[in-house]
């Protein structure tokens, strides 16, 4: 069993979709304003370890906008509650470059071990307008192809989504390790 | 003597002229990703006080800009670095309430006392282009009636401002606490 600290409904959804002994843990620890998100990560697991003597996961997410210098980036969360959707179609008016990414990292921590961390991205491009009611956050902005991430139901949005990738890393990697000490 | 824990030379300059027998010491600390400038004070105090055993001074400082909901706030640092004063220009294309403020909290702790913090607010107005090359970050864009605060002398500018008027509170209560004392 694998404690996933977040308060994230969504993100646990999707998380459970690759772990299935998951269990929600809405404890919360400090983010960083941070340069990047593994930096993000990292010091938060130290929060959470020092707390929880179990496996644990914690996870941190962005969308980076080449045309905006990789705005909203680590600060996504923040920009999505006060900006919005409509906020960053504004910012985007006039900007030929509209390639942007989410990244996922994944952040594994379990007593006695170094923790070890794992990212995920998808590619995309920002739409002209909001499309989609599935996901959440900037999905119905994020497009690939003709289809915006909220238009993709969530088994299909995991197999291709940042936090699919990052999820499936760590799990191959904890496979790996079970594998090389049976 | 005071330590000031900033990278900002800006802001040191500021400070400077409120406190004279102060120290520019560049040695960071952790930023929280935090709802108010407050908390991400007190956190910062918490680490810089296990490292330094002297009087020391932090300040974090925001633009709230009341039509974006609170936008850029905690994170002003970050969107000037990337969105700069065209992007939040853009951002306030069609929205009528044009109202914000700067704030400041400086945090202030030596060994053996509590930390104290302080605010500092000034309202304003986000004007329709830049203009002047005083200040730094968002003061060309900031306006009190028809002049920017980059078009306003350190010295007046400090007078009202927000970073002005916080480290005028904390040096009045040092200088009562003296008072108290004697």
């Amino acid at each position: 069993m694998i404690y996933f600290v977040t308060s994230n409904k969504g993100k646990f959804a999707e998380a459970r979709e690759v772990f299935e002994d998951l269990v929600q843990k809405n404890i919360g620890y400090p983010e960083l304003q941070a340069n990047t998100l593994e930096e993000v990560v990292a010091f938060g697991l130290v929060d959470v370890t020092a707390r929880l003597k179990v496996p644990v996961i914690i996870e941190d997410a962005g969308l980076f906008i080449e045309g905006l210098n990789g705005f909203p980036g680590v600060y996504s969360a923040y920009v999505q509650k006060t900006l919005g959707n409509p906020g960053i179609l504004k910012l985007m008016e006039g900007v030929e470059d509209r390639r942007a990414y989410f990244a996922s990292i994944v952040g594994y921590a379990e007593p006695g071990m170094e923790p070890v961390a794992f990212r995920g991205e998808v590619w995309g491009t920002i739409g002209f307008e909001a499309r989609g009611a599935m996901g959440f956050g900037y999905d119905p902005i994020f497009y690939l192809g003709d289809k915006s991430m909220a238009q993709v139901e969530t088994e299909e949005k995991n197999k291709m989504s940042h936090r699919g990738r990052s999820m499936r890393a760590l799990k191959e990697w904890l496979d790996n390790r079970q594998l090389r000490r049976n």
